[in-house]
C-alpha cells in the first residue's frame, strides 16, 4: 500500500490506530481452545469486530513462532482475511546480513504479503536496504522504543551530543524517503514526540506503547501529527483482550471505537 | 548445554567449527526438488557428513521462514536429528519487549529446543534478559558483526570515545555472565580480535565471516583463542555448497574436514 492510499484511509476513516494482533494463546478466551485453529478463530474474531475503526493491523512475530510450524499457519491464514483496504505490518524486528535480509524480505512481502516489516538498525546499512524498493512495501525502522531497556543503547549512547536513535533516524532517511520508510518511536516517550518530529517531520510514526503500556494519546498525537496524520498509532493487549468471555470481540469493538473516537477529535482538531 | 560440556565436545574433536544451516532452497542440489522435503533433505545429509568434525549447528532462520510455515517445520525436524552432543544456534537476532521476548526464548528453548539464539541488543536490558536464566541455555549477543553494514552504528558511533558494540558487551556483561552469555564478532575483522578478547577475556565468541565472506582463520584464532578455546568459528556457505551435485555431502564433509584440521593444529599449538 502506498502513501496516498494509506494517507486516504486514515482521513476516510478518522483513524490511525493499528490493532496488534498479539495473539497469545495463553490469553484468549478458553472457549476458543476448543476450535481448530484458535489463534487464527481469535484474530477472525477481532478483524470483523474492529476493521472499520482501524486502518493497520499488526501481528507480532512472536506470538505465533511461539507456537511452531502451525503458528505460523495460523498467521498465514490471518493475512488471507485481512481485508485489502488495511495496512499489514509484521512486527518482526529483522535484520542481517544482506543476503539474509534479502530472505526475510521475501518471507515477508512476498510469501506473506505484508505492507511492511519493523526492522532493527544495529547491522547498519547492508542489513536494511535489501527490505527497501518493493512498490507499495515499507520499512518500520526501530528508532525510540517504548520499552524501558530503550534508555541503555538508543538514549544513553550519545555520540557528539547526539543519542543513538536519532544518529539511526537521520542515517536512516539517507537510505530511504518517507514513502517506504517508518520509525517506531514510543509512547511513553511523549515528552520527545516533539523532537522525533523535527528530525523527520514527513515520516510516518508507528507508535506502539499506547494503553497497556501507559502511553497517552493526546500528548503524542499533539507532538506528533503533521499535515498528513503521520501517525500510526498501535494498540494490542487494551483492545484485543478486553474480554475474556464470549464477548471478547464486542468487548474489543467498543475499545478500539474509544480509541477511534478519540483520533477523530484530534485530527479534525489539525483540520484533517 | 553448559560451558563444560561444551569444551569437552571442542576438546575431544579438536573443533571449534559450527556449520550454519542456511539452506536455501535456491541453491541446493536440484535433484533433492523432487524429494517431498527438500529442506530437511539437504540439512539430513550434510549433517551426517559433517557430525563428527563439528561441535555446533547454526540454522538461520531467515531461509526457513522465507519459506512459509512448510520451511519452519523442515527446520523442527531437522531440529529433531542433530545429535544431542552438538550445541544448536537459532541464528534469529531477535530482541523484543520484555513479555515478547519471553515469547521467542518459549519458541526457541522449549519448543524448539535449541541451546543458543543470536540476540540483538539495540532494545536494551529488558530486550535481552527474557533469554537468560534457562539452565543450559543461552544468550549469543550482537556485538561486532561480520558485514560492512556494521560500521554505521556499531563501530562509527562513539560514545566517550567508545564504540557502541564495545559499550553493548560491557554492559551486556553486567547482565550475565560468560556461561550463558556469549558474543558474535565477526571474522571479518580480525584486526579488532585482539581488543575484542581484551574486553570479554572469558566469553565465548560465535564468529561468522570465515570463508565465503573472507575472513582468516588463522589471523582471528590466534587473536581470540582462550584457555579454554573460546570460540566457536562459523562457516556456512563454503561447506554446505561446496559442490551443487549429487555430492554435495562428500563435499561438504571435505572442506569441514580442512576447516577441523587447521583448528586442531590451532588448538594444539596453544596447548588444547
Amino acid at each position: 500500500m502506498n502513501r496516498d492510499s494509506l494517507v486516504e484511509q486514515i482521513l476516510s476513516k478518522s483513524s490511525y490506530l493499528c490493532v496488534g494482533l498479539d495473539t497469545d494463546i495463553q490469553k484468549i478466551p478458553r472457549h476458543l481452545l476448543e476450535t481448530e485453529d484458535p489463534l487464527f478463530e481469535f484474530n477472525k474474531a477481532i478483524i470483523e469486530a474492529t476493521s472499520d475503526l482501524c486502518v493497520a493491523y499488526k501481528p507480532n512475530l512472536a506470538f505465533y513462532e511461539s507456537m511452531g510450524s502451525a503458528g505460523l499457519r495460523s498467521l498465514e491464514k490471518t493475512m488471507a482475511i485481512i481485508p485489502s483496504t488495511h495496512f499489514t505490518i509484521a512486527d518482526a524486528k529483522r535484520g542481517d546480513i544482506g543476503n539474509t535480509s534479502a530472505l526475510y524480505a521475501r518471507a515477508f512481502f512476498s510469501a506473506m504479503d505484508f505492507d511492511a516489516i519493523t526492522v532493527a538498525p544495529y547491522m547498519g546499512s547492508d542489513s536494511v536496504k535489501p527490505f527497501l524498493g518493493f512498490p507499495g512495501k515499507w520499512v518500520v525502522l526501530l528508532a525510540l522504543t517504548s520499552n524501558p531497556g530503550a534508555a541503555d543503547f538508543q538514549i544513553e549512547n550519545m555520540s557528539d551530543g547526539v543519542p543513538l536513535y536519532e544518529s539511526v533516524m537521520r542515517k536512516a532517511m539517507e537510505w530511504a524517503g518517507p514513502e517506504e520508510l517508518m520509525f517506531v518511536c514510543g509512547a511513553t516517550r511523549a515528552s520527545q514526540f516533539e523532537h522525533l518530529r523535527n528530525i523527520a517531520p514527513e515520516s510516518f510514526f508507528l507508535v506502539p506503547g499506547v494503553g497497556a503500556q501507559g502511553g497517552d494519546l493526546r500528548a503524542i498525537s499533539n507532538a506528533g501529527l503533521n499535515s498528513i496524520c503521520g501517525l500510526l498509532v498501535n494498540s494490542s493487549r487494551q483492545i484485543i483482550y478486553a474480554s475474556s468471555g464470549h464477548d471478547f470481540a464486542e468487548a474489543a469493538r467498543s475499545e478500539a471505537l474509544k480509541v477511534q473516537e478519540e483520533m477523530s477529535i484530534l485530527l479534525s482538531e489539525r483540520g484533517l
